[in-house]
């Protein structure tokens, strides 16, 4: 069993509540990753309709999580003939950490008009680039491979390209392949692009809605992460996922906010240097 | 008082519930704009929170809904020193057409770094432009003053451009000027961008989100509206809304399906040849 299902694992409890356990295998210090947060809750949902695969997820943070027990509520909203809608809770020691809202439908029974002109970033070969692995207690950074471009990761290096914006390959550590439902904790992933700007600080998320686009090929995926609007210390940072087969699977948008430089020497920062 | 005013305007009824009325006048043939919707819901919201403004709107839409009473049930999730997070569920018969989910702050008290590099629609003055008005029975369009570049509406001419592209000014036709609340209306005004690749149809929405960046300046909005991915009938429709002062106000994307061409000589283009 891969690291990412073991770490969404949950049991129906019954009465629409469902227990798992929030794993510091996806924390960075001592913060659980928001997309990992956002998987486990979706296993829930996904339990709990009839649709195989999440097409939009929304979850809205309230409060701090961390490592332990978690209890997931799922409320269904609408089971229609071809999406379901539901919201659910995720709560710890009774206290409310996210609020989630998705639809459900099924990916590989989509049809309609295709045109797409959104384009992958453009890479070297991921084994032409430098292992984005980090040696640090940054558990979350360890879950992936992770190949950057050298100017995406130049704040690591105190050398901040001065533009918002990160891009690379990325893929599970432990071989498990991408899938809808995995697609939040590798939109959620990659570090701030804002750090190529400011100084590597906390970037608490309000607001992160992720779109599944397309079910995802085997093998590495391509990402590229950036913010085109930093105002009054609050952000948009957008993602897009690429599969192996050049296939948008995945476009995210979060609204989140420049935090506090972390104290005590825990560092953000999932990076070689780090 | 301002139509956008009187057609979001509730009762409390107590129990965190709210009345009101979806409007006809902010529909197009039988279906109310979905921007709307969200307005008229966030209101509700606005007044259950101690926060005054929006940050972040998310709606998920879960049966069509239709001129005639509604209600809006409140749930307050989160009251923050900061920052209030609410739920809502917007009910017509009993039957819930949306869910949303919102976080509510204070845009006049943020503060933090600011560094923008996303760039407002480069457009000609507005009273160089046609007036985009639509002398037909969409309802919807009458509410506002369109001032469109030519290439955004080609489609209505029979000459779509061949880029998912819809870009130009407007306001609200009765004078009233923008306000956070009134920013989901104006985010879901324009046309689908889609029409200059497709040919106009439905585009119902699944999910929306709408990022409310900074109190707009009163005047002139300026809009880009873009599609990058449509997919298997599924796209995602992205706006930005910048204000007479060029400060981005506004972020919204969306996910939405080709829906079916219109039935009965009902036809959903709000132009000017419409």
């Amino acid at each position: 069993m891969f690291e990412f299902d073991q770490d969404t694992a949950i049991d129906g409890a019954g009465g629409g509540t469902w227990t798992g356990r929030i794993s510091g295998r996806w924390a960075l210090g001592a913060i659980p990753n928001g997309g990992y947060l956002m998987a486990l809750t979706a296993r829930a949902m996904a339990d709990a309709l009839p649709h195989p695969h999440p097409l939009s997820l929304t979850a809205y943070f309230v409060k701090p999580s961390a490592v332990g027990p978690a209890e997931v509520e799922v409320e269904v909203v609408k089971k229609g003939r071809r999406f379901s809608v539901s919201a659910a809770r995720l709560l710890q020691d009774g206290g409310e950490v996210l609020r989630m809202l998705a639809t459900f439908g099924d990916l590989s029974a989509s049809t309609g008009p295709t045109r797409v002109t959104a384009v992958p970033p453009d890479l070297p070969d991921p084994e032409s680039l430098p292992d984005g692995g980090d040696p640090g207690d940054r558990e979350v950074t360890r879950r992936f491979d992770f190949r950057f471009t050298p100017e995406s990761i130049g704040f690591a290096e105190g050398r901040p390209s001065g533009r918002a914006l990160v891009e690379g390959w990325l893929r599970f550590g432990d071989g498990r392949e991408p899938d809808p439902l995995s697609l939040p904790v590798f939109c959620d992933a990659f570090p701030p692009a804002i750090w190529n700007i400011t100084r590597p600080a906390w970037v608490p998320t309000l607001e992160m809605t992720v779109h599944v686009r397309a079910l995802p090929a085997p093998g590495w995926l391509a990402s590229r992460v950036q913010t085109r609007a930093l105002m009054d210390g609050r952000l948009e940072e957008d993602c897009e996922i690429w599969d192996s087969q050049g296939t948008l699977v995945a476009m995210s948008r979060q609204l989140a906010l420049i935090g506090s430089r972390p104290k005590g020497g825990e560092r953000p920062c999932p990076t070689p240097s780090g």
